[in-house]
């Protein structure tokens, strides 16, 4: 699913002829990231404090108390921007130095939209088990992890290790991201139309990342039922040679059982979300049911194009931004880390991510109409609603540490 | 030889009364670094040219063409800072978490200095092979390594082993860094008493992470003799159960095969370097031939004080930033980097740490004295002398990327 993500301020291929190859390069020169101290360093009491002798008061109060480098050092704010380089963009396996500029412009989003502090850590090697190893070596050195860019299915095996090995939030943006701003997109869609989540029969058009996870948590919130297809068809307990992580999608969707392809699918359905490289042709559009909502994200490339999908559906959006309805992860990924991270949280679950999702719907409600069922993606008041919603879940579910 | 380091803005235990708990607890709150873009991100313009689409193109002109990260990311003015927490100022083996805000110090020297940008990295682990395997995993990440607070005899092998398995500059800062500032001051107070290195009889007490480097540098630039003692006495051919570096020392140090302890080494030696956490007495300044020069650089608590050491030497120097001549590594780590990584040096050779300290002595031979062997640390002209320097030697070696 590496052609579906949050990079959707992508425009089409026309727009992007206003921007220049030069325009480009020379805003990357020298990378995008700057490390400056916030403590003053211009004379020798300066030094005395940020550095020896004062440093030495600070290092042996944490040795004594270890719980005191969640204040006295800058983990507490600190998020690890971690990629292997095999799923980036839709760029696909370019490998780890390729792949950098992209996590250096996800550290610019975490500072832009939360204030928060991060750190590309690009790895040379694909291997689960090393890169599990690497970040429970560098555990110490920061407070959450955003993975990033990480090909299916290695990414699941791949976060649910690092959740298991590492006492700090750890996320797949590339997962739970898209997923948390569908829900908020699908809830507000539901108002518009006057549906209840409960009652909706849903298809997701992929089983990467972005689908599996959407697949998740709309079983979580509660939709009433869901149907994944991947590239050889629907996804049901019939299917021999499904991975484990497909077998386990059985387990929670398709509970009428139903086979064949995307077309069976779709017939009647009341949303559908594409999440995966291909095409939907409008005539499937067509037999959903009335008021049927379509959310086609695949980027650049939408699966069905918005205004031709706007013809049989009653809400439309991609993950584009020169169309109305833009699902962009930056309305998820800043908040989320940062809520996880003021609740010194040891972990991100469900019930974050959902109230996570709330959140970015209720910035949107007051002003709710067809063409805006989320937020823009540069809309101040989103972070801050989603860290404070997001911190509360934390405390609720009981594993924030304040 | 934790006691001896770069940390040499120490001031006397008198001294410190200035600085509160409250001043320095409050410096240190949510640390002391921040991390922010360089590119703006404010409209969905600078987005798509930060971000996606435009990104694209530069994370697809790297994987064509690898060379391209040094230009279009931020690891050619990168450097890891890292550490174990086995040997923390003079608190030893505190470990990687309380270890972090000196490390966060050391980044904002670098950027404070010599503009680099760094990022602490604290590792959960002592083991060497580990600590390689981890930084060879991260190696896109960066663009060189300062290693920090590593303990003897373990931090020699961990230097080697990682500079045979990274291509790019790597230091042992507590090592070079102390050795490069001796040597600088050394030039320095032989040109005040009218003496050549050759002819410089050189006594080293301590054989730990700085006493070894220093050892090293000075028979590089030429120094007569050299006799390094550590607790046991001189180090000589005859003694039993030396460590693989103290039995290399044998190999280039006391030629003259003098055994016993420091006084016997101490005999008419023209110059004293004392960096261990002993004591020397005054009797054995004495002994020294007239016009002797002596470095008591351990911290707080110099090896002998430098008033009582200036009633038989010509020139005194400490670790201090309260007495005259401080030897401080900050005069060499950032100019060495920064000239290392303009040059894409592939690694830091001899000639380049013998180069920052000539240029280091340069800066303060305007007007030199007993009492000015070494510039301030906050002499503005000392980094850009040394990169100028350092980058140079790189080219001269052979070892330069541009």
């Amino acid at each position: 699913m590496t052609a579906v993500n949050d990079r959707t301020t992508t425009r089409s291929a026309n727009d992007n002829a206003e921007l220049t190859d030069e325009d480009i390069f020379r805003a990357h020169e020298g990378g995008k990231l700057s490390v400056a101290p916030t403590t003053p360093l211009a004379d020798p009491r300066d030094l005395s404090i940020a550095y020896t002798p004062g440093v030495a008061k600070v290092s042996r109060a944490i040795a004594g108390d270890e719980t005191l480098a969640a204040r006295y050092t800058w983990t507490q704010q600190l998020v690890a921007v971690v990629s292997d380089g095999t799923a980036v963009l839709g760029l696909g396996d370019i490998g780890p130095r390729a792949s950098l500029p992209v996590m250096e412009g996800k550290s610019a989003l975490f500072k832009a939209f939360a204030g928060l502090d991060s750190i590309p850590l690009v790895l040379d090697t694909t291997n689960v088990d090393e890169i599990v190893e690497t970040l429970v070596r560098l555990r110490p050195s920061f407070g959450a992890v955003n993975l990033e860019d990480v090909a299916a299915p290695r990414c699941f095996e791949l976060e649910s290790r690092l959740i298991e090995a590492l006492d700090c939030p750890v996320m797949h943006d590339d997962q739970h991201g898209t997923a948390v701003v569908v829900l908020a997109a699908l809830r507000n869609a539901c108002k518009v139309v006057g549906r209840e989540l409960g009652s909706l029969r849903v298809v997701i058009s992929g089983a990467g990342a972005a689908g599996v996870a959407c697949a998740k948590i709309l079983h979580t919130a509660g939709v009433g039922e869901i149907i994944v297809a991947d590239s050889r068809g629907v996804i049901h307990s019939g299917r021999d040679n499904l991975t484990p992580i497909k077998s386990e999608l059985v387990e929670t969707t398709n509970a009428r059982g139903v086979t064949g392809g995307i077309a069976d699918a779709l017939q009647g359905a009341d949303v559908l979300i594409g999440v995966s490289a291909g095409q939907i042709p409008e005539e499937l559009v067509e037999t959903m049911a009335d008021d049927a909502i379509v959310f086609a994200l695949s980027n650049p490339d939408p699966e069905i194009h918005p205004d031709v999908a706007g013809k049989h559906a009653a809400v439309v959006a991609t993950g584009r931004s020169d169309f109305p309805n833009q699902i962009n992860n930056v309305l998820a990924f800043p908040g989320i880390f940062q809520g996880a991270l003021q609740a010194e949280s040891r972990m991100i679950t469900d019930r974050m991510k959902v109230a996570a999702a709330e959140a970015i719907a209720a910035v949107a409600s007051d002003e709710l109409s067809v063409d805006r069922i989320v937020p823009s993606p540069l809309d101040p008041r989103v972070a801050p609603a989603v860290t404070a919603a997001v911190a509360e879940a934390a405390r609720d579910d009981g594993v924030a540490t304040v």
